[in-house]
């Protein structure tokens, strides 16, 4: 590892994120938005950071997605005042969706006629209603061909004084399953298809907005002509994960987790390292043919190198990480030293985590973090 | 759902903890570890909790492990004076290592004779230093045949004024990986027989312990004739993969998931919960064929029920996840209410929550946590 202040002073797994490439990531996704005529409402919950909210302010980004109301309410606090929660209403925060509705523009998702005359019943402020379609990844929302149940949604909206219905809301997940920009592209188009062939079918009275949101998608899809929002939110950081769908490459992944080296094992190819499931999660990935939960970089002075060569983090358990590497990087490792992992899928990471380094040694803290 | 006050105020996903399941599975271990006659030095990083230590002081334990200098400090301030870090030591922490060193009786695990020498050199107060045995497992630890490792580790010690050799500490992790009694104890008994052929072939001077760890180990062999020291940490909560193993019964599982339902597909068996990967991690199991990230249980007066059949949480991403059930049990399921998830891994899903409701609406609070 050459020197750097920053890394001399990490005593504990720290996860590093790389502001330039996080701000460059953020730019190119706002522009490209800007390019097709689309409104970009990035998702915060990869982040879940006021700070790194800031970044995307400074490239014009005015209205966001959350995944819960308590980060609704997180964001709101730090000044963000149109704010789409993109996870089915959860009835039991009844309270603290009311009390929201009267501080931002607030946008929910409602799936059904029983949650959308409940939130009527006792809404005291305009909300926007978002129906969620389910195009095929059978996740949540309601399947496009149930054009009655969306109809009684989009109805109970109009005889509501406080519930503007705003349109179709969709999260082509699939996107995650497959490689390859062709195939990310065919999913994408399979589900605008879908979207817009059903907003052809209802009988829309005003806007009817189509809403998506995967990283793949809109990673790989040139021009959005077809649909009027996105809402990617891992795009800010990319992962492991999103460079073997082919949505990023290596260069963009801007978040690393620097992991002290505590014992070198080899004649087994094996280092273990202070990185475990409590850091990383323990979402795995089938890469080049073996499962893994990161890859293996070296730190270096303006932050880090491209994936060792056959750099692999191959198991984990609580604080645990065993690395899997050829012998000529092995021979450059020393108990106490620093390694990097690159992340598999960057939320997980960065919510357990709770807290990032910036390259220069700057702390940004998370909603509910150190 | 049958009415509980607790539950009615629930409005997120909650950690509920039986308080007696607990106690009743921190009594039985500490019986049988004095049954046997052997130490009980429980591992705390599954709970994280000084209020849940509190429960094991009251069975008498005095001596704990913990997986991290954060948690032994954690747990020093708390009142623990007998601390073992079960984790190989990590050069870059020296500095808390030697705070905490002076303050109580500290062990740590040591694998080289550089990083024992090195502590040798800073050392101002007694440490005691297990060596780490691979019997087999291959995540950490000196492998069981190399001999002058370990003596010279040992040697290095006796030379020392402040480094106490205590003996060999092994994690038998294998045992996770098979089902059943017999599987089990297979497995320890080799891996204690390996540490015992050790213990003799190697000249000690005083006290060569034998600790070892594993929840399914400790909870299926019958008496701990063969070591010195136990140190499971799972058993306070167990959870669906120690239930599979064999090593509980569904029963002794002591934390539940409280989730709220947001929707309902009964068309397509499914309901959607508030409940993903950031609150019970992406561990998952293979259970009756079919991988599983926890299994569905009624909430009910004075806690929860056995498993539904055939109710399984079968998909998460990070806030949502997917229930799969049967027609009677959907039928009984309405938005806004509330069911809960027996975790795969309580240990991983106890990080994430960092805090605990007590049947009775007790708040208890984790390291770092809320």
């Amino acid at each position: 590892m050459k020197s750097n202040t920053t890394f001399d002073r990490i005593k504990v797994p720290t996860l590093l994120v790389d502001e330039q490439k996080c701000r460059r990531n953020i730019r190119r996704m706002a522009e490209k938005a800007r390019r097709s005529g689309v409104h970009f409402r990035p998702h915060f919950k990869t982040h879940q950071s006021a700070v790194i909210g800031e970044w995307f302010r400074e490239e014009g980004v005015r209205s966001i997605t959350v995944s819960s109301i308590g980060m609704a309410r997180y964001f709101a606090d730090a000044g963000w005042d149109d704010v789409t929660v993109a996870f089915p209403v959860n009835l039991r925060e009844m309270e603290e969706i009311l009390d929201l509705a009267g501080r931002i523009r607030l946008h929910l998702v409602a799936n059904s006629t029983e949650v959308v005359k409940l939130l009527d019943k006792q809404m005291q402020h305009r909300v926007g209603i978002f129906v969620e379609i389910d195009t095929g990844y059978h996740r949540s929302g309601i399947p496009d061909r149930e054009l009655s149940s969306v109809q009684q949604i989009m109805g109970e909206c109009l005889g509501s004084r406080n519930l503007m219905f705003q349109g179709f809301l969709s999260h082509f997940g699939d996107t995650y399953e497959v490689t390859g920009s062709e195939a990310v592209k065919a999913i994408y188009l399979q589900g605008v298809h879908k979207l817009r062939d059903l907003r052809e079918k209802v009988d829309t009275v005003g806007n009817c907005l189509i809403s998506i949101g995967d990283t793949p998608s809109c990673s790989l899809v040139e021009r959005f002509d077809e649909v009027d929002e996105i809402r990617p939110g891992n795009f800010v950081f990319y992962d492991v994960m999103q460079q073997s769908i082919g949505a990023c490459t290596e260069d963009e992944i801007a978040v690393c987790l620097a992991a002290p080296v505590t014992d070198l094992y080899p004649e087994r190819g094996e280092a273990v390292v202070y990185a475990g499931a409590v850091h990383l999660s323990k979402e795995k990935l089938l890469y080049k043919g073996e499962w893994i939960f990161g890859l293996v970089v070296e730190l270096t002075a303006d932050g880090w190198s491209a994936p060792l060569p056959g750099g692999t983090l191959t198991r984990i358990s609580q604080e645990h990480g065993i690395l899997k590497m050829p012998p000529e990087i092995m021979r450059t490792l020393e108990r106490g030293s620093l390694i990097g992992i690159l992340p598999v899928h960057s939320c997980l990471t960065a919510n357990l985590m709770r807290q990032y380094t910036t390259l220069t040694g700057l702390s940004i803290a998370m909603n509910g973090g150190a």
